[in-house]
C-alpha cells in the first residue's frame, strides 16, 4: 500500500462488472486511531483521517468539555504531517493542559465514556450542556438565505476531489457574507468539525458570533452540541437532522438548518435569524 | 411534538423555497441516549434509535468484547417500545452478566472510552482484536457475484419508507441464496449492525457462517471488526470502506465488498470467495 498524502491511501482492489472481473487501482480515506494524552492520563481515542491532528484535538478538548476555556490548553503536540514518522508517533498526541482543568482519570474516562450523549434522555443531555456554561449563540446575528443557498456549492469546489467522491466528510465556517474561512474533512463529521473549531481555538477566534457552521450529510446531537459550545448561531447541513439535534436547537436557541439544497432548505429551529420579522407564512400540508 | 413510532417524530418546521416561506410538517428520525448498566456499572452510552433494543444491547456488548459468549448475557431488560414509558425507563438498560465477563468499572470504561478504536495504530486495534479471540471468518464459504447484486435493492425494498429517504441506515443479514433474514435501522450505523448482531445472537444463530452483511453508507473500521467478531465471512457496502476497515479485513481473511451498485462492486479484500478460482483477471489501470 502507497501512501500519498495523509489522507488518501491508493491501493489495489478487483472491480468486478457484468461477470468481468480486472485489477484497479481505488483510493481510500485514511482512518486511524488517535489518542489523545495528558501526561499519564488517556484523555480517549478517536478514530479520525489523519491531518490537522492539532486542531483535531483543541476541538475535541474543548467541544467535550474536557476544557472550557481556550486558556487552558497549554500545548498540543500532534503530528500533523504522518510522513516518515512511525504510527506509534503520529497516532499519540500530547497536550499540556493547565491545573484549571480539574483532570482525573475517571473524570476523563466519564466524560469520553459518555461520549456526547451525557445522560439517559434528551432532557439531561441539554441540561448537562448547560452545567458546563453552554449558553444561547448570539442573539443579534441575522442571516441573508440567498447567501445560505450559495454555501453548499462553495463547500464542493473546495473541497478536495477525492472528497467530493464522498470518501470524506467535510465541515466548513463561514462569514456573514458567505466567504469561507476554514474547512476541514475526515471520515468523521465530527471530526470535521473538531477540526473546524479547534482551528478557530488555536486562531483565538473564539466564540464564533456571526459564523455559519456547514456540514456535508447529516446533522445529528453532537454537531449541534459542538456548534454551541462553541458559539455558532447557524448550522447547516445537506441531509436530515435527528430529533434530539432538533430539540437542543430549539432549547437552546440555536438555527438550525436542514436539506439546503439549491434554492430550498428547511428551517428546524431559530428561523428569526433567516426571515424577516412575521412573514406571511403560508399554512401548507 | 408528536410521537407516531420509535424511530421517527413528527414536528412542524419552515420550509424555504425561493424567497418563501411556508410552515410544513416534516419527519425526523429518533436519537436518543442510551445507557447500558449491569448492577451499579455503567457499560457505556450510545445514541441510539429507540427499538430493539435488547437487540442493540446484546450486539453492543458482544461486538465490543465485553462478554466473549452469548452464555454470559444472562439477561437484557430493555424497553423496546417506549410507548406509554418514561424517558428514564425507556433509555436504561438493564443487564445481568455471568461471572464468567470480568467485569470492572475500569474495565468497562476503558473498553467504552477506546470505542472501536483499541491502540494507537491500526496494527495494534487488529493486535487487540486477536486477543479478543476474534478469528478469519470460515474459508470454506462461497458467494454469488450475481446473488450479491441483487442486495441493495431488496435492502431498499424493505426499509420503510422513511428509512429509504436517507434518515436512518440500515443493516441486513442474507444467507448464501440471498434470502434477507434480518433488517435493522438505526440513525448510527454501527447501533444498525450491533442490533442485527444481536438478533443473531438471542436467537442462537452465531457464529454467522455462510452469511453477508449488507450496510447502507460506508463500510469503516467498525462495521468490519463488528462481523468479524460475529463470523461473518462477506461485508458489502454501497459506498467506501476506509483504509482501516481495508487493512482489517484483509489481516483476518474477510471479504470486503465496496460501492456495490447496480451489476458491479469493488472487492478490497478476500476475493476467492467471490470468484472462480484463477479467473482471468485483466490488468486494468
Amino acid at each position: 500500500m502507497i501512501r500519498c498524502i495523509p489522507s488518501i491511501e491508493v491501493t489495489d482492489v478487483t472491480e468486478w462488472e457484468n461477470n468481468q472481473a480486472r485489477r484497479v487501482q481505488d483510493y481510500l480515506a485514511t482512518e486511524e486511531p488517535l489518542e489523545m494524552r495528558a501526561g499519564r492520563y488517556s484523555l480517549g481515542v478517536t478514530l479520525r483521517t489523519p491531518g490537522d491532528d492539532r486542531e483535531l484535538v483543541a476541538g475535541f478538548l474543548f467541544t467535550e468539555g474536557i476544557i472550557s476555556q481556550p486558556e487552558q490548553l497549554l500545548s498540543v503536540e500532534a503530528a500533523d504531517n504522518p510522513t516518515g514518522n512511525s504510527a506509534a508517533q503520529t497516532n499519540l498526541a500530547r497536550v499540556t493542559l493547565s491545573h484549571v482543568a480539574h483532570l482525573s482519570p475517571g473524570k476523563a474516562a466519564r466524560r469520553f465514556s459518555a461520549g456526547s450523549a451525557c445522560g439517559v434522555c434528551g432532557k439531561a443531555s441539554i441540561a448537562q450542556l448547560r452545567r458546563r456554561g453552554v449558553r444561547r449563540p448570539d442573539s443579534a446575528s441575522r442571516f441573508d438565505p440567498d447567501m445560505l443557498c450559495q454555501l453548499p456549492e462553495k463547500l464542493r469546489a473546495t473541497q478536495a476531489i477525492f472528497g467530493r467522491t464522498g470518501g470524506l466528510h467535510a465541515a466548513a465556517l463561514f462569514s456573514r457574507d458567505g466567504e469561507m474561512l476554514v474547512l476541514r474533512e475526515d471520515i468523521g463529521r465530527h471530526n470535521a468539525v473538531d477540526k473546524v473549531i479547534g482551528w478557530a481555538l488555536l486562531e483565538g477566534q473564539l466564540p464564533l458570533s456571526g459564523r455559519t457552521l456547514l456540514v456535508s450529510g447529516r446533522g445529528g446531537f453532537e454537531i449541534v452540541q459542538k456548534a454551541l459550545t462553541a458559539g455558532v448561531p447557524l448550522v447547516a447541513s445537506v441531509s436530515a437532522p435527528s430529533s434530539l439535534a432538533v430539540k437542543l436547537a430549539r432549547e437552546l436557541g440555536l438555527t438550525l438548518v436542514g436539506f439546503l439544497r439549491g434554492r430550498r432548505f428547511i428551517i428546524y429551529s431559530g428561523e428569526e435569524r433567516l426571515l424577516v420579522p412575521s412573514p406571511a407564512l403560508v399554512e401548507g400540508a
